[in-house]
Parts: structure tokens; sequence; C-alpha cells
């Protein structure tokens, strides 16, 4: 029988210097695979954005992926991955974003192996095209895609396996779907307050209560959430459908600074020249 | 005979939500008892400050601690303690800060049986003096102080437990001694560059390598490093000590606009009706 340990942390240089796992299947040990989840949570403070960095840290290769990377943080990206020796895999969003210009297209200028992720249901420009239930693999671990539109037409949300060996708690990389103690506007975009509603109700809130939120924006200084406590203390979500569509309906947003430039420029990874 | 099961989590709103261990001495298993903390990092925007949230999730009580609140945000703090259930008990300082005024005073204020702590050496007013080698339980886990002067001369390390059923890796919420990348400034204050140096490499240095550091500032967007990082990678520390301090004398820093309201308001918990 096999014990799969996952070992859940922050950060490695090496996996070595992380003995301990986080999930242990005591009962099943007579041989045993690990994997350490190395993370990372990035903020770029102008748009109040959280990038991801997410990698398998006892592979050889450290095989890694960024979520919803921005232009204006890329090299500092960049320079922590060549810090802790990792191979950059995957340069994925979770939308195409309106408040800021993705760094998909200038890390792939960068580090040309990198491939672009999107859903296909974004009808953005990418090298990899995502559809729910598809499977990102990095090293032995891997998200799955989960359609949450509602914001975007093409929201995808990004949640950690369920299998062994997967990290524990889950964890949701949630885009401007759900936010902490909020969700994002409906209003552009092909937005839909009940196509918002149906997802978070339907594909997050079916996560065990446990799963940690990683939304794409915070703009009170959270760093993270669980399902539960949205559940319990959204003050959008908890209400019921009709009562969040009105909410949504009466926002009063002003018009997003960026979005003239952000969405033409993230439809083709962010590369602005091939947006004119 | 006994294993400590330590489960490390963001947060949890119950700790059966987290049913799964991060430290399990397997070897030893015939009666177990758990752990399980419950963390937070909150950000504070204006003057790019970490607060710290930890709590003993699976103690009856819920006890919890902030290190190093700010003012402002003070309400969101206290609205996120009571949603997660938590008896806050501690509002802790790793110093007397120069460029924000602390949220203790408030949040005693507030809730009056929290009690505000602070090192006997920064001369401050608080409830609580800790000295170096000293313990600051909340439920079964605890804090050690380490002393790190030279950004202030009262400066602490506050670090998780290295006995079992203590979070692993351990955690070191390093104040203004050891940012990412970089060190707090030693031109005030009862700043010293050579105590700096020596407090970050006999102090900080010497923990484990895994050990992750939560520095009380970021100003670049990271969240979190470990100590096998910032030894390989700080600019600063991995200097020789003179190098280091001709850096620190040279860093031609403006005066820190808050200094004149926050050191005094500080000397006595934030509130500065009583700094007059």
């Amino acid at each position: 029988m096999v014990t799969k340990m996952l070992r859940f942390h922050f950060t490695t240089l090496k996996p070595s210097h992380f003995p301990h796992p986080t999930r242990l299947r005591s009962q099943m040990a007579s041989f045993s695979t690990s994997s350490t989840l190395l993370f990372r949570q990035l903020f770029e403070k102008e748009s109040s954005t959280y990038t991801y960095l997410l990698a398998d840290a006892s592979h050889p290769q450290k095989p890694a992926l960024l979520i919803d990377p921005v232009d204006r943080t890329v090299d500092r990206d960049l320079s922590l991955i060549e810090q802790l020796g990792l191979k950059l895999v995957y340069a994925m969003n979770t939308h195409v974003h309106a408040d800021h210009v993705t760094g998909t297209g200038l890390i792939k200028s960068k580090v040309p192996d990198v491939k672009s992720v999107i859903s296909k249901a974004s009808g953005a420009t990418a090298d990899l095209y995502v559809e729910p239930g598809d499977k990102v693999h990095f090293g032995d671990l891997f998200l799955e895609v989960r359609a949450t539109p509602g914001h975007t037409k093409g929201c995808v949300t990004y949640v950690t396996g369920d299998t062994p060996g997967q990290p524990q708690p889950r964890m949701a990389f949630t885009g401007d779907t759900l936010l902490i103690r909020g969700c994002g506007r409906t209003d552009f975009q092909g937005g839909s307050s009940e196509q918002l509603y149906k997802s978070i109700h339907s594909q997050i809130f079916t996560l065990p209560k446990s799963t940690l939120i990683f939304p794409a924006h915070d703009y009170k200084g959270f760093t993270v959430s669980t399902v539960g406590e949205e559940m319990q203390y959204n003050p959008r979500l908890t209400k019921d459908e009709e009562t969040f569509k009105n909410i949504m309906a009466n926002l009063n947003l002003s018009y997003p600074k960026m979005i003239d430039v952000a969405v033409p420029a993230n439809m083709v990874c962010g590369i602005q020249s091939k947006a004119s």
C-alpha cells in the first residue's frame, strides 16, 4: 500500500528544508511518496492585484505556474522564481482583466518556453485554452478548472486537486468571481449577476468549507478567506438571488479607468502592440 | 506515549474543518493531542504594514493575539476576530513604530480585557513587558521573544515555539529588524547598524532555514520569505559587517513623515491624548 504525504509550505529553496508532512494517511503506510507545494502570494499595489506562484518543489524540475501576473511586477516575479530555482511553465489568467494589464505576454517574451493559459470561453488569445473539468498539471500537483462566469463570460476558478497527495485544505483561486466579503462587478464584459450568483453557489460554495479562497484582488488588506467564512459572512452572497441581483444592479460604480487599455491588451496576453 | 499533531492553517471557523495534521510523529502513536494554529496576514496599505493574527483554534476559548496592529485598521481586525469566534488576549508590538500609530490603545478601549505587550527595552508603556527568552502563551501555542535591537533599541522578534505541538515550519515575526530582501533603517530611535547586523545573524539566521519570515512591512508586494532565502539573497545581510555598516550609513533616507506623531503616541500604546 502507498502513503501519499503532501507537504504544504509557503516556500523552500530545497525540499529538504521542509521535512514534515501536512497530510499523512497513517493507516496505509508501507511506502511513501511526497509532493511539496511551494506557494507564494504576491501583491501589486496600484491595482490591488494578487498574483499567485505555485510550484511542485519536490519534483526534480520544480515546475511552477503564475496565476494572474501583472505587467508592472513581472521582473519581481521572475527574479523570485529564479532565486527559488523554479522552472516557470505556465502563466495563467482567471479571466480577461479590466483593471490592469496582464504580465503574461511580457513573461513569454522574457522566458520563451512559458505557455500562456486562459479559458476558451474568454475569447482571448493564448497558447493553451482550458475548459471546465480540465486539469493543469505541474509536477505531481494539479489545478482543476471550474467555469465561474458572471464577472466576465470567460471567468474560471482554479482549484487544487482533491486526490491523495494534493494540498489540504484545498485552495481556490477565484479571480474576480468571489472576493473576500465581496465579489466582482457584473456590469461589463458580458457580466451577469444571475450567472455570478449561480457560479459561486454551484462551483465554489460546494467545495469543502475549509477550502482557502485566494482572490485576484483585495482592497482592505485581507489576504485569504475560506469557503465556510464566505458562506457565512459574505454580505452579498449570503442574500437570496433576487436581493443579490438588486445589489449588483445598484452599485453605481464608476467606469474602470484602465478598461479601454487593459481589455484589448489582455485579449492578446497583454502585449499592447498586438492590440492596436 | 503521546503523538503531538499540529495543524497549521490560514484560518478556520471550526477546528473540525481542518482534519489534517502538518506534523505527525507516526512512530510514537498511541494517544494524540492537537493544536490548530489559525493564522492571518493583514495589510495596511498607507504604511505598507503587516498585522498578524494568530490563535489557537483548537482551544475551547480560541485565544488570539495581534502582532503590530495599526490604528486605521483596528475595526477591520476586530470585526474579523469576532467573525472567527476568537478571544483576543494580546495586542503586541515588535517595537515602537515610527511610520504609523499602533492600534494597541484603540483595541484596548474597544476590548477592555486585551493586554498590550511590548519589550521592556522599548521604554514604552504597556500592560505587559517582555524580555528575551520570555514565552507568550495563547492556548497551547506560544511565541518566544528574541531581542533584536538595531532598528530601535527595543526591537524584538517573536518566534513560534520549537517544542512538539508547535507549528512547523517555525514562523518569525521580525518587525522592522529583517525585511524581505532588506532591513529596517538604523538612523534614529537608538538605531545601530552594528547591533542590527549582530541581531539578525545571532537571533534570526540561527533559526532553521525553513523558518518563515513575516516582517512588519513590505513595499514590493512580497508576503513571506524564509531564513534560508534571506541568508542567500538579502542584498544587505549577505555582506560582511563593515560593508553592511557602510550601506546603512549611506542610505540617505528622508526624515519619516509620521515620526513626530507616531513615536510619542506609540510610547503610550497609540492613544495620542496621553502623548501630549
